[in-house]
């Protein structure tokens, strides 16, 4: 009898969540109200059944449960279950995808009870995975995680990286919850109704997996508790549900994704609906109130380097993440299973706790890194440059996150040298200029690359750096400072004949540029742009009025990088300038003679010089 | 007796296939000896045991097999496997990885026996997966195809989306080969040598698994056999392998990935490997020659559109495909479950059977298409744009494959309104600019954008497409022509104040601008740069010299687009260019509202144009 109660109000809560679904994406005209009523019965029961712990007062509050939308397009649900809960208001709900209205066609975090942006399907796993870890490894704190999916997204390969790390690490805090409607945007999923192919795959990997009916409150609930009760696994409810329950005209009907009511199919479905109570709403449990032991800043050791001893700056990463832990406590380092490569192993052995190492997974690991940031930590992320174009989909979508995360690129370019292109990172400045806001660091020497690791560890915001596999000579003091948006000024007379732009390796291949054109007396400008973007503008038109012509040089495209992030700082201005770049399908060789192959060596440098003047 | 007399050849063609490993790979000072081992029985068994068929002296034969090292880290495996077939000669493999060589450190195609450039894990099953389904579907002929896979590769989500599709295709034509020597590049793998954990996932993804010792001839054999006879179903063996198996001292120890054996340690090792007989060639059983049925190219039906009315390019794309489909009968067409909204649906309609649902999965979706150019398809490729980002590097790896595909992203900008930034393509083109030799076109208009289309499928490489979600006015007669590289001056006087260049929905706007400022006396000069790259230098820089000013427009991030790409081209020019693009994080809202808010808007080409002049 109680348990019938619950459930009556439930029901009609579950009634209310649904008119405003119906309402809300009318009144919008468009939005995906078939695929938000799937996943209704499941998301009202997690919410208003005292399973999901939330002090909606405290929405920061560090023991929170958190809730996913990895399928994004039933943003409608999760902006009507919120209403629902008392902290939307009816009038709010109908600005649904206006303009400047904080529901977004796709959740974005403008909207405050969003974890994190979604929309771009099989992503949420992975934003869990990284809150599930924090809680269990690095907050330690009881909350659990859920994270809604559609059965569509399931056929993305990054659900199936979360799903075996899930696993590995035992995330028995990870709960999934699997709408699957059956049918896709243009049709049937390659599985339909099956839910036992889901139940094979999940248990297969690892999952406690249990299939239920997703609009029967006595097998949600159970289902619920159940997952709470399991032990060293995640869980993963895989629920049979019919799109666009609720409303018989649209119910399990294929042509109705991504498709709103018109007001007569709308008042159809209200009278379908019935009388729904609209001063009802839902209350959610409180969590414990528990928070994670307190980090207290320290000082970073000082910072000491041997001027005469190169060392590549993929070394001095992995020593600037040990150096400066103490002073960021919060850090997190995760790596693709290069740890040796990249150097973030140096952190791994001084904070074994504090690492993670995430196989190799890219995407995984980025939207990972994502959820970490979004239950407070900075997040160090590193694999080989080229690697990273694996999560350029994560990566692009966590601007709309506003997240504070670090990436690290190694093995930068054709100077890695025998491993061939396809380990070349050669369009990873390109890929990280195009993220609005971002910042990309492309350090030179030990010295530099260590203090922009600082750099970014301090700044606000996705900071990409980019280091180099070879052993580079030191070129600066401990004391030199390096800002986000400066520059250095390395070799400048009076009279120079023009400026060389670089960063990187061949920032080296310009300074002996510079040496060997000084003999003939022909006196260069060199500037260090460790700060891609933004980049140092004022020094790069100085430079562009003083000197008759610039050359940039890179171990990049052409496009998109260095060059063409000089000419756009120059747009208005009238200096000539000529971007050496890498021009020709690299292949494998010494660094030196791809260097020379592709014109970016030392005398490629001279003969650009000597041309120009 | 028989069966004894052919594995002792076999171990003596392993035993030479093993010498070569070591002597290129100590020679060459790099590489990876220890990966190439664990496989080494596994793939002379298959090449020289009468399983593989392939007319070695003519490897363009349509009914070969196909072998591809998905873990492309053993090149030197590959290499000698060859060298044993009597394709290398011993002085050859020693150029590994020099500058120059076919051998390079991962493979690439310029070693005439490998099917595609791997090296970036986790590609070569759906490339596999590619070949496959084209034997199956397309060509319709009995060959099959051989991935040779890493374990510590199986942890790239892409693996997971090729073996579902693999299997929802019934391709028994298609046989893993995993190599599960239990090491990873810094360590043990998730699951070590747990082979049945392989065994599970990949049985509950749908294929047929098999665990073996990998380096038993006897088993490596009954493997194959039962391999070939499954029905409707993929294959995968799962073999248990040491890692660096045949040299004790390297035998399945850590520290030992991408690591030459140095003089003394591999003339320890030719000691343990014994006598070799440096004179024994294997000898590959040739196929059937069967050939797939003659396509003869059609004339394409004449291009109708109805100048009055508006059409979205997207649509345009779709009908395009349908139209020059007779003139190019080695199309096939993806789409990654939006066919409704990329309009790829109506080539679907047309062709039913040229048409492949790769769901939602764009990693593998990419190398898929990449297996079909393999076999000599025209692969076309559709998404929205946003969601090209998730195949990055799958996109990237395939320029060193010089492969032929066409990519079409649809929904670009902000202009597609209500669905938010994770919807908008915004990062696109600087992704595609940044891939070298690559052609990017940007259509404004339904003509211009079915003649692109045509164009695209004439080109031979790597083609975008940028396709916008709303319908836009017709610009252009059918008898136009647009040649990539071309561009065209809409509008045009003797004294244009400035120059307008852009291309899509913000083309539009330029022109509403031109209307306005022209009844203001105003003249301004309008370019569609249909053709972003390569782009039309010689007209831009006409403009330059005619013109005070030019200003671009674009729907796009600032940052390697076409505002960039102007400025590439003008980079020796002293005009100054003001680049219009997208800066603010975009939200949902009306097209207009958007192109207004982000300053790309027919107002703001007119404050810009004001400003300047």
């Amino acid at each position: 009898m109680a348990n019938k109660t619950k459930h009556e109000k439930l029901e009609r809560l579950a009634k209310l969540v649904r008119y405003f679904i119906l309402a809300s994406t009318t009144e919008a005209g468009s939005g995906h109200p078939t695929s938000s009523l799937s996943a209704t019965d499941l998301m009202t029961a997690l919410l208003f059944g005292r399973i999901f712990r939330f002090d909606a007062c405290h929405k920061e509050h560090p023991n929170n449960d958190r809730l996913i939308f990895s399928k994004g397009h039933a943003s409608p649900l999760l902006y009507a279950l919120w209403a629902a809960a008392g902290k939307v208001s009816e009038e709010e709900l109908l600005t649904l995808r206006k303009f400047g209205s904080p529901l977004e066609g796709h959740p974005t975090v403008v909207f405050p009870y969003a974890e994190a942006a979604t929309g771009s399907l099989g992503q949420g796993l992975s934003i869990g995975l990284g809150m599930a870890l924090n809680a269990k490894y690095v907050d330690k704190l009881p909350y659990k995680t859920y994270v809604l999916l559609g059965d569509s997204e399931m056929s993305e390969g990054s659900q199936w990286e979360a799903m075996q790390l899930a696993a590995h690490y035992k995330l028995d805090n990870l709960i999934g919850v699997m709408d699957v409607n059956r049918l896709g945007q243009r049709g049937e999923t390659m599985y339909g109704h099956d839910l036992d192919a889901y139940k094979k795959r999940v248990s297969s990997f690892g999952w406690k997996a249990m299939t239920i009916d997703g609009h029967n409150f006595d097998e949600i609930f159970s289902a619920y508790r159940k997952a709470a009760k399991v032990k060293d696994q995640p869980a993963m409810i895989i629920a049979r549900t019919i799109k666009g329950k609720g409303v018989s005209f649209i119910e399990d009907k294929n042509g109705w994704h991504g498709k709103a009511l018109n007001r007569d199919e709308y008042e159809r479905a209200l009278k379908e609906l019935g009388e729904v109570d609209k001063t009802i709403r839902g209350r959610i449990k409180k969590p414990e109130d528990l928070r994670p032991e307190k980090q207290t800043p320290q000082q970073a050791a000082p910072l000491t380097y041997d001027r005469a001893k190169p060392l590549a700056t993929r070394k001095a990463y992995g020593h600037a993440l040990r150096r400066i832990f103490p002073q960021f406590p919060n850090m997190v380092v995760l790596d693709a299973e290069v740890s040796n490569s990249t150097y973030s192993e140096i952190f791994q052995e001084a904070h074994p706790d504090r690492f993670f190492e995430m196989y190799i997974a890219e995407q995984n690991m980025a939207d990972m890194a994502l959820g970490l940031y979004c239950r407070g930590k900075i997040p160090f992320v590193s694999t080989f440059a080229a690697f990273l174009t694996r999560a350029y989909d994560q990566i692009r979508m966590s601007q709309y996150s506003e997240a504070n995360l670090k990436f690290c690129g190694s093995h930068a370019g054709v100077s890695i040298g025998e491993d061939g292109p396809s380990q070349m990172g050669l369009e990873d400045l390109a890929m990280f200029r195009a993220i609005l806001n971002s910042v990309v660091l492309y350090p030179s020497d030990a010295v530099s690359c260590d203090k922009l690791v600082e750099e970014a560890a301090r700044h606000e915001g996705i900071v990409y750096i980019r280091t180099t596999r070879k052993d580079t000579p030191i070129l600066y003091s401990v004391e030199d400072n390096f800002p986000i948006g400066g520059s250095k000024v390395l070799r400048k007379s009076d009279n120079d004949a023009t400026t060389v732009i670089s960063a990187g390796i061949t920032l080296h291949e310009a300074l002996a540029a510079y040496e060997d054109l000084k003999k003939e007396g022909i006196p260069i400008r060199v500037i260090d742009l460790y700060s891609v973007k933004p980049l140092d503008r004022d020094t790069i038109i100085e430079a562009a009025r003083e000197t008759k012509a610039l050359i940039t040089v890179e171990d990049h495209y052409p496009e998109g990088g260095i060059g063409e992030a000089v000419l756009s700082a120059l747009a208005t201005e009238k200096t000539p300038v000529h971007l050496l770049a890498v021009r020709k399908t690299p292949k494998s060789g010494k660094p030196a003679e791809l260097l020379e192959y592709e014109g970016i060596s030392k005398s490629a440098i001279i003969q650009k010089v000597k041309e120009i003047i």
